[in-house]
């Protein structure tokens, strides 16, 4: 065991409310994790809004402490909600923060993408946006497989706990599939 | 002229810097406006980022004051710049506050947007980004004609007053179209 | 029944295979359409793929005849199926010979968009492809409702009739809502 | 010299038009290309429109050859110019075509794009709707740099030689972070 090398990934939530459904992917996502991965949630709810003449000034600290929390990452799992088909303002924000100079975190970081929507389509045109900022990020994120958890009412409990099996099989298994993806590209 | 319909815009600009090309844009468009319109640029650094929590509990005052002044406006005109090859955080935000219940304020809006950018691309991504938006909040956003403000840098001055006169031209045709597509949209 | 205008949609299969359930889904809306709107499918097989030499040259007459189809229709409802994440090769080449002038027929046309699938998805990352494609035609494609048939093996039957009540209640809303469109652009 | 690898890129151009600048930007791609990388254009104009019953009684000849020079190549570099703000259909089609089971020739091959465009937006959009349907294909497509060339008939002379020597010097600079790219994903 000792030779497997121990991924941290951070884990973004698009979300800020309670009952987020991403964050509580992000919550299973912990637990499903496969061996050698271990997921943290970066909390985005105290970056202010963005604004370059603050990021001129200097980055305030709950931004400096997101883009460390970043860099110190072998790779980024984004959950994002869809909000008006896109990724949510808190997430483009988490973004925007992120791609700035000097030394953006994301460049050259491996990146996956889950989303959770109570509607069927669950979120894939919020994920389809996301992508082409992860080009603008220089980030790498991984084609397949992919995981749309729709009509996320029926997947999760009242406790927020994802008790959907076929969900939970397919976020297991793209989670394998991204700790392999993060070892590829770092080597 | 009494019976020339005033039709009153509210403008939003992307980018909270001060020295943002787009809100410069904005105030061309205000100069360049023709008869029977005006444009009010409504600010967006006070809005708080979007968590639906805030909102069951009831929008804040900053938030409320932002969705009334869209409800008053007979079109909206986006100048949104390109952050991450999509529209920027703070538009985000303020299209997600905008965008929810009760009696979302675009919905059956006339919608236009421009954009400005130091890259010869001018903001294209964002704008085709921003469109989806627009579909989402259920407002009309005009096709044709389209303005990319590109190099940026080289069409305002050091005062940001919009100096390059074929951009100008095109602005000031945009907006007659614009006017034209609003007075359409209402009857 | 006099002054019912009776309007004429043309209806673009994007695929062409026999077993297709996008021109399954046209031929449900043919029978579901309301009253004051007739449908009828534009085969789109015999366009020769797009080349602007032959466009100079004149167009074929595959693609003339396809072009008055098109010029001739009140509006233009779009069923496709999505390949690659985007509309099928055979929808975008019509959508290529459609938009060129002289007299291009797509402007100004009212177009709405569904879309079957065999992915939960149900195609919705085709329809907003397809959405930016409208902005260029300059035709006016309806925001909402929307229609997204998802799983289409289980909402079909083996002779392709669409057999499930809530998507033929929703398709039947669907196109009421765009007669309704279609009139209101008219005007 | 003779561990230098020799790359084999196919170059595909999206435009079927004698006087395509895309095919002219391929074109200066192979005078440009840096040493250990060759490019070969692959010509999509004999491919017939996508039609799944085809594939399913078999790939047609030139169906079967295109898909033969995907596999062989060691990555693939598409230069498309941007019509209804997506890729040409002709390039869909080749796309198509090339997705389908079995063993789909792109899985897992660099990519690359350019774009050639008379609009001083030089193919953003375009480009982007590609980026989605690299997902699909499942290959890998470089992030940065990028080269959009604009206003393509001031590039370009009128025997579409690529004269402008920024747009060279960057396309040169393109060809050596692709060989490099590929290189990379071949370890």
């Amino acid at each position: 065991m000792n030779d497997t090398p121990q991924l941290r990934i951070a884990g973004l939530a698009g979300s800020l409310r309670r009952g987020s459904y991403n964050r509580a992917a992000l919550k299973a996502a912990i637990e499903l994790a496969p061996a050698g991965m271990t997921i943290e949630i970066i909390e985005l709810g105290a970056l202010p809004l963005y604004n370059d003449d603050i990021r001129v000034e200097g980055y305030p600290p709950a931004v400096h402490a997101y883009r460390e929390k970043i860099r110190g990452a072998d790779g980024v799992l984004f959950a994002t909600p869809e909000f008006n088909y896109s990724v949510s303002a808190p997430l483009k924000n988490a973004i925007d923060w992120g791609s700035r100079v000097p030394d953006p975190p994301y460049v050259g970081k491996a990146t996956a993408i889950i989303s959770a929507s109570v509607s069927p389509i669950g979120g894939a045109r919020a994920q389809y946006h996301l992508r082409h900022m992860c080009v603008s990020l220089n980030c790498f994120c991984m084609n397949q497989p992919q995981v749309y958890i729709g009509e996320a009412a029926k997947k999760f409990d009242a406790g927020l706990k994802l008790i959907d099996q076929n969900v939970r099989d397919e976020l297991a298994k793209f989670l394998v599939a991204f700790r392999d993806y993060v070892i590829r590209l770092k080597r």
